[in-house]
């Protein structure tokens, strides 16, 4: 008996166009990452991977990609779980600042150790800013952040994890994670038991789902699983690589 | 306390377009259709209502219908349920036949009763046919049926408007249902209590919300409740009367 997990990072959005930090702000997807998800979705029928059931964040850039790409793979009819657990990282202070512009002003150090150091997290996010999700329903009664590190996405996400996601795949149900760059390399971290430096090095590509199958014990079969089109895969993450330089 | 509900019909399909009976065949919306869809988000808006859940048929033109809608209301996030307990009435061995001709093969009044009569279903749609849904995996398990006259879409679509619906309304939750012309009438002959001949002639528009506030006994407080849009609902009410001339 193995178990079936497919990973799908949401499609390009607006504000990844843009070059800008984002985190928990809503965004939509740009029309690039439109046609990325629907690819996603088309990778899904042409590998044959049908999922019984979809996972989302409760971002609009990674449930337009679900939306669309199963659409595309005529799952549109699947059940569907939401939850804020599986958002992106929260990035506190710099939600809406310029990747660039923020390298330069603090220098290649602070900024790397924002973007990809496991427990430091940026400044948090003002009270009061646009950004801020104090008054925001879809998060009324919730222990939300106002910023993370990679180890703060990993210890809201993997509650989530093992509440709704595990059972579903015990239930014997192919399971979608439509969700975010940081809360799918937690949930992969998770998974492969990736240490807190290799980690830093790790990136998921948009829009390609990654293909986990597990054994008994939940522990991949292969390690890292396996995107469904490896080649776009590996041009993607080395452009992601390329961010903010 | 006053319970809030919501019904949503998809906008135009294809195939509504194409003058052809649909029923269970999971055809897409039109270009009109997704403006109406659009459209209808934003009359949530402009009247300020807001439900807290929303409950889907498992067809593509209800389903995109709510994500398009919900997306302008900034409501994508919301929780869903599904079941084929809200799809439309199934069309039996019409499904795919376009209304203008079998009225003039069979007549006005064989045609008047296989679309308003509220007891006599069309014939079964035949096994094998493309439009069955002997091996679709959404429907696997179900007892679903062959061909519907309405008392059938009310024998069957009751049951979970009952298990899961009327349960978030007494939980406090604004709802909204996206789903069908039949399975709409259904839930309204119910709401209103209409009889088995007056509901004959009751349509209900596209994309146009129909708000209901239900008293404690969940009978509504006003009778028929209230489209967002009167005006626009007049007005394609009269022509769903015309479809088939």
């Amino acid at each position: 008996m193995t178990y079936t997990l497919v990973l799908l990072r949401h499609g390009e959005s607006d504000w990844n166009a843009r070059n800008l930090f984002t985190g928990w702000v809503d965004v939509p997807l740009s029309e690039k990452g439109v046609e990325e998800a629907k690819r996603g979705g088309q990778m899904l029928v042409d590998a044959g991977v049908r999922p019984d059931i979809v996972h989302t964040s409760l971002l609009r850039r990674a449930i337009t990609t679900a939306n669309l790409a199963l659409d595309v793979a005529d799952l549109h009819w699947l059940p569907v779980k939401r939850s804020w657990r599986l958002n992106e990282r929260h990035y506190g202070a710099l939600q809406g600042k310029n990747k660039k512009e923020i390298r330069e002003e603090y220098g290649d150090e602070q900024f790397m150790l924002w973007r990809r150091s496991y427990d430091v997290p940026p400044p948090a996010i003002e009270p009061g800013s646009e950004y801020s999700q104090d008054t925001d329903p879809r998060y009324a009664g919730e222990p939300i952040p106002d910023s993370e590190c990679l180890k703060d996405v990993l210890d809201r996400a993997l509650p989530y994890w093992e509440s709704d996601i595990v059972p579903d795949l015990r239930a014997g149900k192919g399971v979608l994670v439509a969700a975010h760059g940081n809360s799918l390399r937690a949930i992969i971290k998770h998974l492969d038991n990736i240490d807190d430096e290799t980690i830093a090095g790790l990136n998921v590509p948009t829009g390609i789902p990654l293909l986990y199958e597990l054994d008994d014990e939940l522990r991949p079969t292969t390690p890292g699983g396996r995107y469904l089109d490896p080649e776009a895969a590996e041009a993607a993450i080395k452009a992601v690589a390329n961010q903010g330089k």
